[in-house]
């Protein structure tokens, strides 16, 4: 991999970007091994940015570049002036922590809240139920401020090959259709579990009624559902109080 | 006001525009009375879709006008086919209700989600204080999905200005030095109250440490803060369990 080789992120590629300062620090900081290379604009002013990933690549022993013609080709906004290029990694959920499910999420600004957000309330391990957003993809990466690379992020094919493998463990699908009110739900603190979202736009379908124990956020008549990202906030949230 | 004189959204018009269907949707059937025109163009197909807004449109005499230029014009993206012309109008706080007091907020996507989470929520009344979004910005109301419509938005100079309007209540600013966690909060039930965020990257001043109960939602520290959506749907799901 060299400068000249870099283009536009492209999901095929075994490599992706971290677009920005804030990123590519959590990248350097989490994820040293995966590195390739730092690359920065020759405009890039940010003195005292500028040396903090200066400091942590020569930790790790990863090359900065200077080069505008690789920074212009590989950012989407004007303001990005550094990028981190790392190579993709695969991650493990861990069996003995609870989790958070999405089933086919297709937003990557959503997905990159809600990364941030679990992670806030030490969710740390997702699974994506394919098809779903690309989690390497730069702008999901920049809309997790980094918290992709604090996190085990883990593709399914479908929801069966991830019960198959989490079995013992309390399901709680969160649907508009759910049998108990998030507030009322009773659970064994003793046990593992698993929040599972569907999509922004359809949601679960009702099968998921009888994957355990169904639970809805109860909200007003004046709007259709609540957006994604917030019902996810606010189910790990309420789980997390409890002990996640 | 005719389709010639349409231009791109400015904030010192005193009109302003939904774009796109569900949007307009909500403000034919929420505010018919401050719309002047609703413009589609001939490229829009959505056959149902557009019986819908033409049998609203028609219920309120509110002419529709078919033109692609000024369409053209005043959308900002390819796939926005109708709009909804609208005069900006004054909103006032509702005195008996609880309140969501925004300090200083500056992103429009944020500001929409959060007002169609607070509705969600049956938080109606919203504060700003200066200087502030644009509630009445076509990204604000786009993000808002058409809440603003249902909402009183009102704009303060100052937090002094807000509470010496409404001193008889309690408020609670939520702040990440707060003195009690969210789920200790303790509420007389009978009264009013207002919760108070402050803006995305600042959060609120320590001035605010002496307003009222200081409100924090504990979380992990591997990121540094919830956004500010997040931290508003959050602080809002809690109260309106305990009646709004």
């Amino acid at each position: 991999m060299n400068l000249n080789s870099l283009k536009k992120y492209n999901k095929k590629d075994s490599y992706s970007y971290t677009l920005g300062v804030f990123p590519t620090v959590e990248l350097l900081t989490r994820q040293p091994d995966s590195v390739e290379m730092i690359v920065f604009h020759p405009d890039w002013y940010g003195d005292t940015q500028k040396r903090l990933i200066e400091s942590l690549a020569e930790k790790s022993h990863i090359p900065l570049w200077e080069s505008a013609k690789t920074i212009d080709r590989i950012r989407d906004k004007e303001n990005i002036f550094v990028a981190g290029v790392f190579r993709k990694y695969d991650s493990t959920l861990n069996p003995s922590r609870s989790h958070v499910v999405l089933v086919n999420p297709g937003d990557m600004g959503n997905f990159g809240t809600i990364l941030r957000t679990c992670l806030g309330f030490s969710f740390t391990d997702l699974a994506i139920i394919s098809p779903g957003v690309d989690a390497f993809h730069p702008k999901s990466v920049r809309a997790s401020m980094g918290a992709l690379f604090s996190a085990n992020v883990e593709y399914f094919s479908s929801f069966e090959q991830y019960r198959s493998r989490f079995s013992e463990r309390d399901f709680y699908p969160f649907m508009l259709k759910g049998a108990i009110p998030l507030k009322e739900v009773k659970r064994d603190s003793r046990r593992l579990f698993s929040l599972i979202f569907g999509n922004e736009s359809s949601g679960l379908d009702d099968s998921y009624l009888e994957m355990g124990t169904s639970v809805f956020i109860p909200h007003s008549t004046a709007i259709d559902s609540l957006n994604l990202s917030m019902a996810v906030g606010i189910g790990v949230y309420e789980f997390s109080e409890r002990g996640a």
